[in-house]
């Protein structure tokens, strides 16, 4: 096999893509900082039970494990840093009030999550703790928006569903909730005759409860409808209400509600979100609440945030632009070094020609060159971007 | 043990130096973009024998391994970057002239490289294929120069050394040849008595010169004394004589000689270079050439480039100075959100105090807060950081 075959999932990001993705990177990242959230960096990998600790549902099998030979223990790489966010404000920051954080960086799955998925996300997100009410909700719902909206991303709407609905009719019930996990398997298929069929030991409401669910989906309207024929539970209606005010502190949004959106029951425990842009199926960002994460680490705390994959969110993207350069040869000579110097001081790129490269073709589209001219370097334009290699109908400007 | 715990020799980068390093970051791949060096971005983890195909010495060691539940085989996450670049050029890239190309992320090492080492570097270089002369040489050099320059380091130097010193003594003498791991071994101890004692086996020539290696120490004179104390080998005067045309094209650089060097003979194949800063004992940048490394994937080409670890150099500099920012009250109506977009969008950290929390901390210094006077919203001077929380002795502005 080729030494330069990638394992499947994986690939390499060439320097166009690459170039989109970081200004993404700095894009989003100073967005987050203008908000108040400061960047942190947690190590690649950690102790895998210190790892899946604060995570929810499947995140074990889609952990790479590790021996350390230093401990004899087992590491975990990273497939999701958010847990490893929680922990820092649990135990390293340990402040008092609100916290705000953001990150970027790698995460490893050891099978892809989808057909075209990577199993490498360079993932980025923000998250906020410390604080219960709705305000950091709204806080992080603007600022999830305003990452696609600043990235070019003119098309998109958000789903908004809040998992206190399915809790408050399984707390209602001790036979719903003694086979939840069977109920959110179905929920997540939106499966309505698997949930009629769930059986005689659950109490009629409940199944009548559960099989309207995959139903309540759609604009706000869905709102009032589930209060039509949801039962009048406090938790319920307090739910409704929660989501009312998340889309009135949106003006000019496209929401969406999906109440049987329960795919991160295990982690999640408030209002979820997703963002979809575009015709692109899957949602590019996704978040919500979930409070007390942070326990295991010592520290119960309220926390919301979002995170989204810089590689999907590029690839929705027109390409980058090539970059113009400069010209310039090959020479030691000060006062070449000097104007060198100064056009790279400005921002420019200079792509100095060394001997014998002066027909190679170039990756920048070099439209300047840098020519001596009665004894002082200049910055002219060049005819053709590249004038030797291919002719161009007229050589003289 | 506590959940929070890291395994030993990683950590979590917290704000202050976060914003420090990720400031490096951007400033070096600037820089590296304003001579022509293209960024990509290859994977966290490859098939092992590519990662180590392209790599010497003792990466297997420092590689940790995992198994691919997609297709049976050993990964590996990279412990440097640089053989997934050469790569990148050999296989996918495959452009006939020059290529630079520059990339920065984290690499993972089984045991930390020193007593205080990270084990996990966040590793920042420029490489440049294709081009055999000095030239290529000589932009590297500046180019490794330049960033330490950039990042504020004022008291640095650079050690030079060429690997086609050694090569030559070994190539005229077969019996030093076969036993040149040994020989390497005593050079990088610089033990001049187990290289006196290496037997009668080696030429009396081999084995002088061998000891005269490791005194060939210090300032540029060093190059003419190994002219008159080596052996007159051609190899060795066209190395000697490319380090004096190195260090002439580096005027006002305080340049050091080390003839003994040997450390990457494993993967390095001429000029190999070290730059030191301030009074830190280990080299803060590391390159030279690696001539042909590409040939497993199919394109032995010239090569040559450096990487340092970006939270080394960050560690050698003063910490990031606290950013000051503007605190806003927490509110939906329009005049107030309008007020608040426009500050942020003009680069300004705007930190909304979420209700509840006006008393808490923050860990921006506010020095200016956002009020409403006669309906309209003004930024003005905060008359401390934490008026509230620790009452100043004058309330009144």
């Amino acid at each position: 096999m080729g030494k330069w075959l990638l394992p499947e999932s994986l690939a390499d990001i060439l320097p166009a893509e690459a170039r989109r993705i970081e200004e993404l990177r700095r894009l989003l990242l100073d967005l987050y900082r203008t908000y108040g959230y400061e960047l942190v960096m947690p190590p690649l990998v950690e102790y895998l039970d210190s790892l899946l600790s604060a995570s929810g549902g499947d995140m074990d099998l889609h952990t790479f494990k590790l021996v350390d030979q230093m401990s004899g223990r087992s590491l975990g790489i990273r497939a999701d840093m958010t847990p490893q966010v929680t922990r820092i404000d649990a135990h390293l920051l340990n402040r008092a009030g609100t916290t705000r954080l953001c990150y970027c960086g790698s995460v490893l799955h050891t099978l892809p999550r989808g057909l075209w998925a990577t199993r490498e996300p360079l993932q980025i997100g923000a998250e906020l703790y410390g604080h219960a009410g709705p305000e950091a909700d709204i806080e992080v719902l603007q600022l999830a928006l305003e990452s696609v909206r600043r990235a070019g991303v003119a098309d998109y709407r958000i789903d908004l569903s809040h998992l206190d609905v399915v809790r408050a009719l399984l707390e209602t019930d001790p036979a719903a909730a003694a086979r939840a996990d069977e109920i959110f398997n179905l929920l997540r298929e939106k499966d309505v005759p698997g949930l009629a069929a769930l059986g005689p030991d659950l109490a009629p409401a409940t199944t009548q409860a559960l099989q309207v669910l995959p139903t309540l989906y759609g604009d706000l309207d869905v709102l009032e409808k589930a209060r039509a024929v949801l039962p009048a539970l406090p938790r319920i209606s307090q739910a409704l209400d929660m989501l009312a005010a998340l889309a009135k502190a949106l003006p000019g949004v496209d929401i969406g509600i999906d109440l049987a959106d329960v795919r991160s029951f295990n982690y999640h425990t408030g209002v979820v979100f997703a963002v979809y842009c575009g015709g692109w199926p899957n949602a590019v960002v996704r978040g919500g609440r979930y409070d007390d994460v942070g326990r295991v680490f010592g520290r119960a705390r309220p926390a919301t945030g979002f995170s989204l994959d810089l590689r999907e969110l590029a690839g929705l993207l027109a390409p980058a632009t090539a970059s113009s350069a400069v010209r310039a040869p090959w020479g030691l000579e000060p006062d070449l070094a000097q104007a060198v110097r100064a056009l790279r001081a400005a921002g420019q790129i200079v792509v100095q020609i060394l001997p014998g490269h002066e027909h190679d073709q170039q990756e920048f589209v070099c439209d300047r060159e840098l020519v001596l001219r009665n004894g002082a370097w200049r910055v002219e334009p060049l005819a053709s971007a590249e004038p030797a290699a291919r002719p161009s109908p007229s050589t003289a400007i």
